[in-house]
């Protein structure tokens, strides 16, 4: 079964290389909605924090070699649903970012692990979930 | 700009119906991988919460008077992107499951809030994040 998404706005960041995973990321930038789901942003606040569901539009196409991977700063071959790489059955991404300001349709963000111009499909509220401090 | 998904495999259940979000439910039942992907579970284990990214295939199509709703539990209308409802520009859910035990290609999950036959799209490890256990 195919599943068709669309793009609702994209990564903008003058940062160009970014850390591999969000939570070691100090990185700012801004989400750039479309305009027409504007409203939709009403209620996200400054200081919170925001789950991001992107693609991974640069990754190369998953191969069945890709099932077992060694990430960068670990020593053993993890299976893929085990991390965080790009290279997954579907290169579909998600960070938590803190919201620093909102204007209009623009969200300006910190702890980018994704490269400017990255296709964004979602944003959710982190309901049930709270970062781990103890990393 | 259109981005196309696959379906990795999909949830089964025998529960008719599921709490509306996953830190209200012990609903159990399976995670069924497809088997072209089994590899990729190896590092999976018995006790793990996992995040599962899925399509609300039964959603209808999103209007623009959804970009404001009220949610169940609640007296306002939000702004969709502060909500989990499943009508959203794309109709993608994400939820935390615990793994109760693995075999093969069949995750035996429970905290389901997902309908038996809801398509799976990806699994991630819960990395930075925890259970918000104050809830």
């Amino acid at each position: 079964m195919n599943i068709e998404f669309k793009t609702i706005g994209f990564i903008r960041t003058n940062a160009s290389t970014v850390p591999r995973h969000w939570t070691i990321s100090d990185v700012r930038g801004e989400i750039i909605i479309d305009k027409e789901y504007m409203k939709g942003l009403k209620d996200i606040q400054k200081g919170q924090d925001i789950i991001v569901i992107f693609y991974f539009h640069i990754s190369p196409e998953f191969a069945v070699s890709d099932l077992l991977q060694t990430p960068p700063h670990r020593n053993e071959r993890l299976g893929v649903f085990s991390t965080c790489s790009p290279m997954r059955p579907n290169p579909i991404g998600m960070s938590v970012l803190r919201v620093v300001d909102r204007e209009e349709n623009i969200l300006h963000v910190t702890g980018l692990d994704m490269i400017d111009g990255t296709p964004v499909i979602d944003i959710k509220p982190l309901t049930g979930l709270k970062k781990d401090t103890a990393l």
